[in-house]
């Protein structure tokens, strides 16, 4: 950043909290006047755009515009400095947050006067077995688009695989988690694939499976049980598979795997659970709650830091009766917003700050083909009317008039056109990769063809030759080992099966990438040879 | 693919050519009735959608949906088998196709009875000094997103970036190639990045620069010397530099370099020549042009083969006249599709088969911003007048109502809303990759952070040690070296700089797979410690 003799309000988090802050204090400083020209805007966020989360999941029908979920922060906040980086580092006692290097690579620093923390939560799958390598998280727009795309491909896929588990494997949707996000995800996902698979004349569309995994005894804890049950008798009448009372415990790519036991064979399992708190919240030595939100004054301070601000899903902010804390929703977190501009407009002036103080207007689901449940003002509804009140207030809540215009052009084509089904692809997906596997799950099999070469990272296998039907163990396999070099180095196919033994992490070399690396660092062929060597 | 009873069709490609013979031959099919049933259309194309290839260009500026310039092959072709993987290989001997796996890693085989060829041509950047790291094709749809992408992503650099020259070179964008593919490009390009830019308002207009290269002294070779003169100036008034007679040597990073040694420094360049023959067709034994195109009758069947068919721009079709060929265009391929249907038909039928025969309705090319030319049954039209009949004529050849009716809602809301500026990150785009350094170029210098180790695959660098103003020389590095091991074995920042003294490749290694490949791999890690440990 240039250095100026302004000073910088810097806010982190382009979500619902940080960009209501900053269009907020954009007006809240004009009004100041000449105290307004010392002062400077500052949005850091990885994206350039905004997403609006609750139309999300339509990017999977793309029954709206991909980019229309989306709002460019430029035009959003046209007096604010965008920066579009990530933020690596946040020094509190210097005052400076230090970005990711751009085209340029040395260190970026802003310095901070203010500084507001609305960096959100992050899907944090980690110590969950096979998740981190096989969950697919459902959070932004990427998120959203890869989830579209994977499906596509799976009934592509399917279409032309004549192997009936393959099939069926590929036709099975997980996705994990009943709450708002979750059931959204699994409505939309299953109209969708229903829809689509019209088109593929060689898939039974008794085939498909959607199912919808949830932890408690109902979905939807958000709402009232009587409006939960009602999205449950929509959703299995439209075909989602509810499990309820069914926890999710591993995942590998061609399986779900339930605490019990269980084993749901599928290539695609989407996980809305668990989101962290945001690792820069974590390293920052600020008084947390347990749940590792930062904890904030009523004035949306944070609790003993000098102009440090903290609100959205990072924050613990504390409803005005001191008991209860507010929930992590788009509505609070508005209004959270407007609380922390207004509070540092305040503290320029000098002038008196307030306190958050808001009930919630109510909570609403899409479950999809026009029905929906809500529940405002205390009202229950659901089915048609609360469909029809989703969208007339989610369109109302988005920001800028050609946003709304695109959103409600593409709702009035889709009721009379069909769901596009075409796959984007972004160029190459390969690369290094690390992969997990169960106990009995194979690598793969004897007469594959080669395409990859894989380092055990934990976990154990066993080699198997299979001659006329019978299968003998060669050899096992444990950390550190390297294995499947031979169909690179020489032969074609595979001349064994490997099969998983122990829960397993692998790192998978792709044929492109050992190729790279072979040509130019002898040192690397030389150690696959050797192991080559030995196994004859 | 199952093993049927029914003889095959096999159609590679999914262009204008492959899609226009399948709907032909749907229809033909049908008519010929009993002996129909003994047929079976299959189509093998590596996308599951058609790309409308005149379209592609407002990819780029979004005035139309990202997914309207696509149709997918199952809606367009409901009674072809749609087979959506790479062909990889083509046997003539015993009669069948080989396709990539897909999840199951097994070689798939499609025998055929007829087979046609319809691959088109590919954008091959080979033995252009630094093109294949450097140079953006613009050929399908992941090629138009991908420019789109980077040029938002340039400008999100160019307004945070307070290094001038820096600036200036994220804000220049260099296509090559006057063509009506390079024009259209070239128009689109800079009329989305002048009018977003207003967006940012720390980008000076002044330092936006698009250039047009291209080889011969007149752009558009395709038109009338008149039409293309008309082109020229409305490109220049639009603040395109056309540069005439200029060939485009080789690229860096950095820069695109000219024959006769100017330099223009920018981080986008598009190059949409040279075009080669497919891989696959090359890699055929039948008779072919010395351009690459196979060589086939009026019938358009191969010369010399039985029941094989070849056409669109990966053949050479003769005009009526026998001396002249066929011009690679979207309408001669449709004609020609038709020509291939009906013989296919007629070969089974027993009946009599016709020859191509078309002339051609003219060319038209769009400006942007409400002009074009057009050259349609010798009349020549320019301005407005040939962009309202470019849009119309297209808009009716688009395939598909709903398509349609989507691209004609976009372009209506496109005359009063802002193109949009949301830049869609695919997730991540890390990876080794190989980068090409001119000499005087830096790989990087002192100080930098250090985010990469490097291998040379050929050419040299010198490493150069910055202290006080003076620079010295403290190594060369050849073929097959490693460099900038330090800054991630220890050290974060590059302790020397190191700059390009001949034409040079290298094969970079991203941090994250760095790490991956060491934690996993101790032979590489020991490889490059004693190359840090020789360095002292």
């Amino acid at each position: 950043m240039t250095e100026t003799s302004r000073k910088r309000i810097v806010i982190l988090g382009g979500g619902f909290a940080g960009v209501y802050t900053a269009r907020r204090l954009e007006k809240k400083l004009k009004r100041l006047g000449a105290r307004a020209g010392e002062y400077e805007v500052v949005l850091v966020n990885r994206d350039n755009y905004f997403v609006f989360q609750p139309m999300l999941p339509e990017v999977i029908s793309g029954s709206i515009g991909i980019l229309d979920t989306v709002s460019p922060l430029r035009r959003l906040l046209p007096r604010t400095t965008i920066v579009v980086r990530e933020v690596e580092d946040i020094d509190l006692a210097t005052r400076t947050i230090r970005t990711s290097p751009g085209v340029h690579p040395h260190p970026s620093e802003i310095r901070f006067d203010h500084l507001v923390l609305a960096l959100g939560t992050v899907t944090d799958f980690r110590g969950l077995r096979g998740l981190p390598e096989h969950a697919m998280p459902f959070k932004n727009l990427a998120d959203a688009l890869a989830l579209r795309n994977h499906v596509i491909g799976a009934l592509e896929e399917a279409a032309v695989e004549h192997e009936e588990e393959l099939r069926r494997q590929l036709l099975t949707f997980v996705v994990a988690g009943g709450g708002f996000s979750g059931v959204e995800v699994a409505a939309e996902l299953n109209d969708f694939v229903r829809e689509v698979a019209r088109s593929y004349s060689s898939i039974d569309p008794g085939d498909i499976r959607v199912v919808l995994l949830h932890s408690q005894d109902r979905i939807l804890p958000e709402v009232s049980p009587k409006l939960a049950l009602f999205a449950q008798k929509i959703l299995a009448a439209r075909g989602v598979e509810i499990r309820l009372n069914t926890r999710l415990e591993a995942a590998s790519a061609e399986a779900a795997l339930l605490a019990g036991g269980e084993r749901i064979a599928t290539r695609t399992l989407v996980s809305s659970v668990p989101s962290s708190p945001h690792p820069l919240i974590q390293a920052l030595s600020l008084a947390k709650a347990p749940n590792g939100r930062v904890i904030v004054t009523p004035r949306l301070a944070v609790d003993g830091a000098d102009r440090i601000w903290a609100l959205g899903d990072c924050a613990l902010v504390p409803n005005p009766d001191g008991a209860t804390f507010a929930p992590p929703t788009a509505q609070h977190a508005i209004r959270q917003a407007t609380v922390v501009a207004d509070n540092i407009a305040a503290s320029i002036a000098g002038t008196k700050q307030r306190s958050f103080s808001f009930a919630g207007l109510g909570k609403m689901g899409s479950l999809g083909h026009r029905t929906a449940v809500a529940d405002v003002f205390g009202f229950q509804v659901s089915g048609f009317l609360a469909w029809w009140l989703w969208r007339t207030i989610y369109l109302a809540k988005l920001p800028g008039w050609a946003r709304r215009i695109k959103v409600a052009t593409s709702w009035t084509l889709d009721l009379f056109l069909q769901p596009d089904l075409v796959q984007l692809r972004a160029g190459a997906t390969s690369g290094l990769r690390h992969e997990h596997y169960e106990p009995g799950q194979a690598v793969f099999h004897q007469g594959d063809v080669g395409d990859s070469i894989f380092v055990i990272v934990d976990g154990a296998a066993e080699v198997l030759r299979e001659e006329s039907a019978t299968s003998t163990r060669v050899a096992c396999l444990g950390a550190g080992e390297v294995f499947g070099e031979m169909a690179l180095l020489g032969r074609s196919v595979r001349n064994a099966t490997v099969r998983c033994l122990e829960p397993m992490t692998i790192l998978r070399l792709p044929k492109r990438d050992f190729r790279l690396l072979d040509a130019s660092l002898p040192a690397l062929r030389r150690s696959f040879e050797d192991v080559a060597a030995a196994r004859g």
